[in-house]
């Protein structure tokens, strides 16, 4: 990532892969994209970033291969939406680690702040991120729902690709 | 993390991993202690960063529980070992979701440096992070190599807790 020292290059994949998603904006944005935000707006309304910072992190990962860019005619003026790629979609395990490993390991500001991860397909709360704990198939953002309490007491869908 | 902005009271669990591991650095010292880096000085020759950019890193997972100090009395002074705690070894995943992506979905500088992830026990290469594709066994250090051809072509046993 341009901000700071360039890993792009380097021969380890761990190394490359945090050049792209070793920043918490990052890792923040894909969150979103993944609940369904799509246009510039409504993630700096969601994440409270600033405009700036916003669209400098949008860009990078166009450029890294995780959003795609759309554009259409609105009324007035051009919007763009990100879309995520299939590279993108493929980092849905990289947000289940982190949520699973934050439940474990870090305090909620609130004792009823929980994430729960269920795959719609079995029912069942996973406590694996890659695969349902339960019944054993890939989770998907086509197969899974986020319960987030401190938002919502229902689960939502992942955005589809 | 005090770098930036924080999310260490946010009520979503992503955004309190990423406050502790969105940050390169943090993900490479946790590759090194993983393969058996103990100390300073081997810190900052493996990963060549500035002595004051690591020590600021080290002081920061160990507050966040990641590594464990234990100082112990040399010939000429005292020196210092970080070990994982059972925390940081709960992000065995996080690195394998990092270098599964990062193999798929970047390009290495060199056609030939890969890496793989071998379950020990089985003897299998797996394709996924948390349990080994081939035999569905947890992949943790105990039971974990990692070959790397840009380093040797021999796999590494990781570091046991």
């Amino acid at each position: 990532m341009a901000l700071r020292q360039d890993w792009s290059e380097h021969p380890c994949p761990i190394a490359r892969a945090v050049d792209i998603v070793g920043d918490p904006w990052v890792v923040l944005i894909l969150r979103e994209a993944f609940t369904g935000t799509r246009r510039f707006e409504k993630f700096r309304d969601r994440l409270g970033i600033a405009d700036n910072v916003l669209s400098k992190r949008l860009q990078l990962m166009v450029d890294a291969g995780l959003l795609e860019r759309s554009s259409y005619r609105g009324e007035q003026r051009t919007h763009h939406e990100y879309l995520l790629t299939e590279s993108g979609q493929e980092l849905l395990p990289l947000l289940h680690t982190l949520a699973l490993w934050g439940e474990r390991h870090t305090t909620p500001p609130q004792r009823s702040a929980h994430m729960t991860i269920l795959h719609s397909t079995c029912g069942a709360a996973t406590t694996q991120s890659e695969r349902c704990s339960n019944c054993g198939e890939p989770m998907t953002a086509q197969t899974t729902q986020w319960r987030r309490t401190w938002i919502d007491r229902a689960a939502v869908d992942l955005e589809p690709a």
